[in-house]
């Protein structure tokens, strides 16, 4: 039975919207961190318009109950994960999205896929690029709220450099419109680019405004393996200092071994490291850069340079690359980490995480957006192995650890959610927290929105 | 002399930083919208370490003294021009630039100018895009308050694109570290882009951390004239559905003229419009992306096109462009208009300006980072002349006002600074404005940072 509190929300929602049976609302318990300490939000609110989620933020605000919200569910922080007693809003039955070729903006509900934006984009000749590998089931409001990057990141930015305005129910439950179709606009202070990575702690995005651009040529892919990790990461400092690829991804031992155990492509199961990258320069271009970066490859001695033209195979590999966290989760529960440095610290990330999976015995393969110094380390353990799961925690603190002693981030993409929360103070340092801590008070006095997620 | 409060700041300050006679506080007291009621400061400090900026900010916020932060003073907003009894802090004395070539990134003092940062990264072969028309004499600090933009910005964004991270001295004299040589990084919410574009209002920005790209392509150019406005404002709508010019840039017939008289370089004087644009794609296909923008031209009865990719003569259209505001400016006073609008929008928001000239009777020049909507109407008037002044001071506010309607911006790169402050509200709306304070008050609870700029 419904606590009486719930009833009266959904009293004043239209039918069906709110959901309190617990078998109905199990979906929703979870992101892809799949975080054993999730709780059971006493209600789940299906949005389907600015007015649903109103009414489900003002009801919080008055009964003081914690707000978590939701899209696709994908996360990989723990973000969108529910904690006992909340209400959870998702917004993913709001999916309209609306193309304007003439100014090439799309104007999107948040629920609508990241796939469904760029086949929508496609059908007028225009690309949003932002990718990120989980692209077919993630949302753009969940991009929005996490800032999330993706492959052509090294060329073509993250979401918050295609985001010109938004609308935001803020902890008190009333809405505001930020940003707009202007392509310059500095009315203000930078709310819109402020609730861009805020992570559901300052208010629920219903609808964003996004910016298009013409559709990107058919890229040309390379292919290289290296025997020594070392070559690699010094391959990728040359290539990006002197260029800009439009993709520049990495691979060690273990993530291509487990990606080739599921697809049988044929990869090098004896390299140390394996680099993909592309140009989508135009044509003729396109090859005078990729006979650079063969260059750039044979000179670290890179022991097989293979590259097309033709995208289709191409694309096999960036699929293969995109499998490679559900090819790794094949090996056991996973924690997964996102930490970043600069470029020219990788090399001493990826073998600083070496060393911690040697310590602590256990695998973690590490695949990386390496051009931006962005590295996915895959903490593998068998859950039902107590002393196992226990070093592998340690290790996923470890591996933050170093990353910020080299100069890097805690979290690339992915974000902070609740379990990368007891490291950010370490990353940040207290006055910066503090001033984090300020501007969340100011918006959310009451400390409802998303609690636990990023902050307190 | 001195009262004794700045005798005592000065006291805490290495000898010669702090001015106090009226005289050599004078070319401080103004930025370059030249405010006749710009204040008198009780001091100027001129900071050379972010701990004169500290010692300056603590002093002011012992004593509740404002304080204003100033790089160059070329500011169009009034935004670092003086209130009476302020302590006026400017940077233009921190010009310190690093550039690391390995990672492609500079680390600038706020008072470097923007072409000395320009200059220094293509030393390494490197490019820093950000052009505002003004960067030989602007700071990357005033840049980086202003969130500027310019001339390239339609294909290669604003300032904020290119910020990686900064130092901030904030209202109670603390100093922070925002972002930093992360590409990615999503730990914490947005502050770094939070400050960008502050207009000083929130802290002091001591040390940035940029962004650099690879050198740019020489580009072509073209330049094309119209004897219809409407087919000038089309041409601009049909070329930035289609493709990205490298800039686009428009002038109005009184702006052409003002550029002829001071050029004499045989601008067409009867043309109602002129385009100016370039592309910087590879060889071969800039001749490609060229060829389609003149027969978009064409297309829209372009009475004349002419296109070269011989990059000084092509350079000689940039200038005369850059020049414009100084042209204008031998005409008499001004008033600096920078509203934006949807592209689409363009033809509407210029017609309706010269309505606006015409119903006032003053002169308005018209020119335009039109690929992105943003124009700068030049309101001319003589100062001695008060009905004229007083015209031109209520044209400035229906200018906006028409932007506002047109769904367009008050400031689309300027900033909002004191001139335009009384618009702010009538823009973004109440609740939105209350958001903006909310932030201001939460940062600068005593307000004493730039009070009157942007917020109150
Ligand atoms: C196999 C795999 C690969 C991945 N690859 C990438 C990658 O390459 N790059 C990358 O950046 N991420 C990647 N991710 C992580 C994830 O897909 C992204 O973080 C994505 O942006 C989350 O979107 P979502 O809709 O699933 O959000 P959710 O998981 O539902 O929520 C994520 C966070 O955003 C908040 N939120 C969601 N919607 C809203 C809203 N409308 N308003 C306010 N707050 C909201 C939530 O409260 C939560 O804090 C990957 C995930 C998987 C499983
Ligand atoms: C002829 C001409 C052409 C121009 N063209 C363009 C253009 O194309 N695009 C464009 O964007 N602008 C343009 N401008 C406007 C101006 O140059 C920009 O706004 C520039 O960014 C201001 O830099 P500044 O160093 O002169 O700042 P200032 O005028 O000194 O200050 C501007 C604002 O920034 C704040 N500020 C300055 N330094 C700091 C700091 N270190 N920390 C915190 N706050 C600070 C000030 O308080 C003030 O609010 C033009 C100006 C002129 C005169």
């Amino acid at each position: 039975m419904p606590s009486p509190e719930p009833a009266q929300l959904a009293a004043a929602l239209p039918t069906g919207r709110l959901l309190t049976d617990p078998a109905k609302m199990a979906p929703y318990r979870w992101d892809r961190a799949l975080d054993p300490d999730a709780g059971t939000p006493i209600a789940v609110l299906c949005a389907k318009t600015t007015a649903d989620v109103q009414a489900g933020v003002r009801w919080a605000a008055q009964h003081g109950i914690p707000v978590i919200p939701r899209g696709a569910g994908s996360g990989l922080s723990g973000g969108s994960s529910a904690i006992d007693g909340c209400l959870m809003i998702t917004v993913d039955e709001m999916t309209a999205i609306e193309i304007d070729p003439l100014t090439r903006m799309a104007t999107v509900e948040p629920g609508a896929l990241n796939a469904h934006v760029k086949q929508a984009a496609a059908a007028h000749g225009l690309w949003y690029p932002p990718d990120p590998s989980s692209f077919e089931f993630c949302s753009i409001g969940g991009n929005v709220a996490t800032n999330a990057g993706g492959l052509c990141c090294v060329k073509y930015g993250v979401t918050t450099d295609y985001v010109l305005g938004m609308t935001v129910v803020l902890a008190d439950g009333s809405v505001v419109e930020l940003g707009g179709p202007r392509l310059k606009d500095v009315a203000g202070l930078s709310l819109t680019k402020l609730f861009i990575g805020s992570e559901g702690t300052l208010g629920i995005i219903t609808k964003v405004l996004l910016r298009l651009v013409p559709a990107q040529r058919p890229p040309a892919t390379l292919v290289a393996t290296f025997a020594r990790l070392d070559d690699a990461t010094q391959t990728v400092v040359d290539i990006t200092s002197a260029m800009r690829p439009s993709m520049l991804e990495f691979m060690d031992k273990p993530t291509i071994n487990a990606v080739e155990d599921v697809t049988k492509m044929g990869l090098d199961r004896d390299a140390e490291a394996m680099l993909i990258v592309q140009s989508d320069e135009p044509a003729g271009h396109a090859a005078v850069e990729i006979a650079q970066i063969t260059a750039i490859c044979e000179k670290n001695s890179a022991t097989e340079v293979f590259d097309t033209d033709d995208v289709e195979t191409g694309e096999q590999f960036v699929v293969a690359r995109r499998m490679a966290i559900p090819a790794v989760e094949r090996k056991g529960s996973l924690l997964l980490e996102d930490v970043g440095v600069p470029v020219p610290r990788l090399g001493d990330l990826v073998r600083g995480i070496a060393q911690i999976a040697q310590r602590r015995d256990i695998l973690i393969a590490v695949l990386a957006h390496a051009g931006d110094g962005n590295t996915h380390p895959l903490l593998v353990f068998d859950p039902s192995d107590a002393g196992q799961s226990e070093r592998a925690h340690t290790a996923y603190g470890e591996v933050m650890d170093l990353a910020i002693g080299l100069g890097g981030t805690i979290t690339g993409e992915h974000g902070v959610g609740r379990l990368k929360k007891p490291w950010l103070g370490d990353y940040l340092g207290p006055d910066v927290l503090a001033l984090n801590q300020r501007i969340k008070k100011a918006l959310d006095p009451a400390g409802i929105m998303n609690p636990g997620a990023m902050l307190d």
